[in-house]
């Protein structure tokens, strides 16, 4: 049984715009509370990190969840160690993916609750079970198989596409049957989604103009367009979807820096091209997530899907493994790891 | 049997942004072909005039059917008398309404092709048959039925309320059980839609912040909003909508200039409140065009649902009657009126 204490991750300051300083979290020490009847306590080791982690502490930012100074951070996702149990199905030892969370050593849940999943080690790295099958796997899952829904043969075009959701939302679409290219800043990353993740092709925005290059590689327009990054990029590829195109909306990064909200593209191509542009938050589809857990884990299994991961280590380094994300430092999912990974080699 | 020649309004020149001048169109007599077996001949009397009817005439908007200088002027619907019948089904003196054809004095049609229906003078004034029963009330349709889908007790936001489109959106949405504010141009029209269509409020864009206006007769928000303007009211809307908000777009008039594209408001709130942006056009759902005829006749016999024709007279002055649509000085629904109305008191 546990005991003692805990360490709760909480917002110390609103901070400024721009990279994280240490001090923007404080590590509050508490003590841990006997657990209930029914309840599991999970030691956290990798959490996630998504846009959303910047956007919540930023008061200029419109995002969903505001955390306030005093607050707990929280995280999409989490993948740990039961280290207590008064849960009959649950034993120490095993291994817990666990949805919508809060960042702290010890997480005491209950699994009745329906965000808490067992992990199986076997299944892929401890880590996969917070990425690939955290909120930002099932983010791209309701992207493309619930929004977008592209048919065989249709061109689905990525944005963000070497990110955490992009690089699985692409390998989604590939699943689908679709054309998909991706778009990403750098020849670095731009390698990577084509070699590693399978897409047919992918326009580095960085060096290359963004609306010629669609042109290019997407000589038949854009069905579907996956859109996270919003900005110029955005309007880039609003202007080249076909009739009746579809644009699924999870994520804005380029607006995430607390800089104010730019203009957005001209809508008359919605009307013009009779288009479908959905936001949408997978939180919303929960009923969802055991299709996705087990599509997602065979075609895992199957190597039909890949997921790459990028950690920052220490408890007390979140403000590290954010600014990693923001400045776009990460490949694939960035995960903020808090303790050792007793499975890792 | 008809004889003699036919007056085909095509156009004469690609005008300059502004007012139409009287030679934008070209009147010209060509001789009347004999009937083919399975054709009717329609002498047309109202012809309906919509934005389309201008943005189509200017290279630099992007609308969907363009007309170039020599072509074949069109309407999306028209409402005539068969003069000369070779179909088993239909006798001359039969009042016929036709949807998507040209703008001409005799129209030759094969009723066989779906766009031909019977039109009962009984059911209402002649001129109902090329505005409620035709593509403006059948946007309306589509967009309250098939893309917003209101509840009831749901807040509808229509724009251009005092339209032809929007007058009959928002009085779907009563139909649907929402409470439905317009917005519109000036306290006349106005007026005209709390007392004429029923709305429970209407914004005058012309004389209040739109964005106050919008918070002030939606305290409960946005669920639906029927957009047809584009431009600031646009903007205000968009950033009023509720979580899982509707938009459904039909056409941005504001846009109908050739002024260029100006930009559209910030794509982020599509994503926090999870909206869903539908462009439509009619056209694309004929399917259900019986449905809608066999409801909205019903509901017009009912005096659930009304319409208002503004009516520009003579053949020679289709120019006249875009304009008088453009500069808003038509309410409800804008008509040109090519002969003389037999059924008209």
């Amino acid at each position: 049984m546990t005991t003692g204490t805990n360490i709760v991750i909480r917002i110390a300051r609103q901070p400024p715009p721009g990279p994280l300083a240490a001090d923007t979290f404080d590590y509050v020490e508490e003590p841990l509370a006997p657990l209930a009847d029914g309840e599991i306590r999970v030691e956290s080791i990798y959490a996630a990190i998504d846009a959303g982690s910047r956007a919540a502490l930023d008061d200029q930012s419109a995002y969903v969840i505001k955390t306030r100074p005093g607050g707990r951070a929280s995280t999409s996702a989490m993948v740990g160690r039961v280290v207590d149990s008064r849960h009959p199905e649950w034993r120490p030892g095993e291994y817990a993916r666990v949805l919508m969370t809060t960042r702290q050593q010890y997480v005491t849940l209950t699994p009745a609750q329906g965000q808490v999943f067992k992990a199986d080690p076997a299944a892929g790295p401890l880590a996969m079970h917070a990425g690939l099958l955290g909120l930002t796997g099932f983010t791209a899952w309701v992207g493309i198989f619930e929004i977008g829904r592209p048919k065989a043969g249709e061109t689905v075009l990525v944005s963000a596409a070497a990110g955490a959701v992009g690089s699985v939302a692409g390998q989604y679409a590939r699943i689908a049957g679709a054309r998909v290219i991706g778009i990403a800043g750098g020849p670095d990353k731009c390698r990577f989604v084509r070699e590693q993740f399978g897409f047919d092709d992918c326009i580095d925005y960085k060096h290359e103009d963004v609306g010629a290059a669609i042109e290019r590689t997407c000589p038949e327009g854009v069905d579907v367009y996956f859109e996270n990054v919003g900005g110029e990029i955005q309007k880039a590829a609003f202007a080249r979807l076909n009739d009746f195109g579809r644009v699924a909306m999870c994520g804005q990064i380029a607006q995430y820096s607390g800089a104010g909200e730019p203009p957005g593209p001209n809508l008359m191509q919605v009307v013009l091209r009779r288009l479908r542009v959905h936001g949408f938050l997978a939180s919303d589809h929960m009923e969802l997530l055991p299709r996705f857990t087990e599509e997602t884990s065979r075609w895992y299994r199957e190597g039909r899907i890949r997921q790459r991961t990028s950690i920052v280590e220490g408890m007390r380094n979140l403000h590290e493994a954010i600014n990693a994300l923001v400045e776009g430092r990460n490949l694939g999912q960035q995960l903020h790891q808090m303790a050792a990974d007793p499975t890792a080699a």
